[in-house]
């Protein structure tokens, strides 16, 4: 009953409660067929089609082995436009500042979002500042919301995945969830992970202009991998088989996964993608892939099948196969 | 030396500090050709020109007489596209939101957005939410982006302002800021006043597109109209003569402003714009103006001159001549 009355934490987890919310709550006021798909970004039917998207970033600790909330922020909305198929070109940036933040800690967010907008040659077009009162917001939130120019000749949309169809990630997983993880407890232990923060437009963006066969692709943020696979076949109607030794995951993350408690299969990354494409077109794009630095591991890890629909199966590495669901709540609050 | 080192309340005011921070700290990394303009929204060069926009609202208490957050996070950011001359078209919504949020509250805000965007005919394209522990943020923050298309044969621009132009007020001031003032304080007078917060697309873009004599607009939120005036004379780059007795104003904002102290030149609108144009058509916009219920007192309120560069000069109701400078700190924090 509980739940059903306020909003939980688990309402933010981009598992199923927020799923939830976002059917029941916000879909039936604010619907329309451009946000009834529920892509990473809108498509904008302008004379040339335009790709606009926001997300807001409330991480803590602000700084993480790998990058800050600066970064983060222009990343992760860079990577929203990127697996549309979209060229990131200009950002909008509202901040939302504790009173009392250091000028020095804001001047290096600043400066993170400066260095990773002019790496991606994307303008910050547009700003606004709030300043709430101490203990009003907790250090500092961030909203990017992006606009760029679809390089695709047919949109990017779950519709198109059909049976046989590849399922490509484009490197290893965990590593953001577990960074901030880290730092947020203030272990002393170093792990040794860095997030995977960064942007993802010069890895996805020549070859949604290039590989027609490609026919989605999603960042698996919140809720990690398996939401998104979820998420995939939900869109699709149709389910998915994983190989559990096929997701590239390195040791180091294996081991804190253990340490933690915790699956790698449902945490965070901010520098990966999954892509749905054409069988045929697989070895292709996988070889792509990985001749960029940010591709190295990339793999073909699954399959799209008729059978088990709405459903994600892995078969582990043990030979069993059992069902994985969407991540329900929230184990790690505020990652992004 | 303290106001150096740590961010202040007034750095969000959208008054004197807010513009040096956004001057020394801001386009100094992030500067663009775009972005240096500090429009209410950047335009886009696409084959269409749009207009691109984005503030975070974090008003409180989230209701208020005349609306609630979940309104005004609407119509502002309308304001911002329509003031730019541009047909407000698309929304993204970013929602910030304190875990254990009743329901009911959330699905209020939800409706009063959806209504809103109805209104006006914009189409709620993107969204995220975000959920944060309780504490972490106060109750509910909202952003929203916009994108809308340029009705303006030629951009709007404070360049293009002249001497003799004449600044024109679309109604009467202070509404919004006393409105939210009075329900924090939860004073059981009831002052009579409402926000004016409301969308002003209807009232502007038609007379944007109509008429190429409007050089600029801006609507004077933040810092209320006394810093929207010095805003539009620093850009311009020109002196303002405003005439106090032309400015208009209820007696129960009057009664009000009396009764806090505060002075309604710098108490924020929400509904509220101010244009400038040749002089020669200003006659038509007034009367234009006043055909609309949301322009029903619009009037000439002054004149742009080549003396007193980059002041404002109010020629008060008792004939004497006084500066109106920026609003420098924040003398009612988060009323938007």
């Amino acid at each position: 009953m509980q739940s059903k009355q306020r909003i939980l934490l688990g309402h933010g987890s981009g598992g199923r409660l927020t799923h939830d919310l976002i059917r029941t709550a916000i879909l039936s006021k604010f619907g329309n067929p451009i946000l009834d798909k529920l892509t990473d970004s809108a498509v904008l039917p302008y004379r040339e089609k335009l790709a606009f998207t926001t997300d807001s970033f409330v991480v803590t600790p602000w700084k993480f082995p790998g990058g800050d909330i600066g970064k983060l922020a222009v990343c992760g909305t860079i990577n929203d436009l990127a697996v549309q198929g979209a060229r990131p070109e200009y950002l909008s940036v509202g901040l939302i500042i504790e009173e009392g933040l250091p000028y020095a800690v804001f001047n290096t967010i600043i400066d993170s979002m400066a260095q990773a907008a002019r790496k991606s040659n994307v303008a910050i077009a547009t700003g606004d500042i709030k300043v709430v009162e101490k203990g009003a917001c907790d250090t500092i939130f961030i909203n990017t919301s992006g606009v760029g120019r679809l390089v695709t000749r047919r949109d990017l949309s779950a519709q198109r995945i059909k049976p046989g169809d590849a399922i490509i990630l484009t490197g290893t997983i965990a590593e953001h969830g577990l960074a901030v993880l880290a730092s947020r407890r203030g272990l002393d232990l170093d792990l040794g992970i860095t997030s995977d923060c960064q942007a993802l437009d010069s890895l996805l963006v020549p070859l949604a202009g290039k590989i027609g066969g490609i026919k989605f692709m999603r960042d698996p943020t919140r809720g990690g991998l398996a939401t998104t696979l979820h998420e995939i076949a939900e869109s699709a109607g149709l389910g998915i088989i994983v190989e559990e030794r096929k997701i590239p995951i390195t040791s180091k993350v294996r081991a804190a996964c253990e340490l933690f408690g915790i699956e790698a299969l449902f945490v965070a990354n901010e520098g990966k993608a999954v892509l749905v494409a054409d069988k045929g077109v697989s070895g292709t794009i996988v070889r792509n892939l990985r001749r960029h630095p940010f591709g190295r591991h990339a793999a073909v890890i699954g399959t799209i099948t008729s059978g088990a629909k709405n459903h994600v199966i892995l078969h582990t590495s043990v030979g069993t196969q059992r069902l994985i669901d969407m991540m329900d709540a929230e184990p790690l609050p505020r990652i992004c």
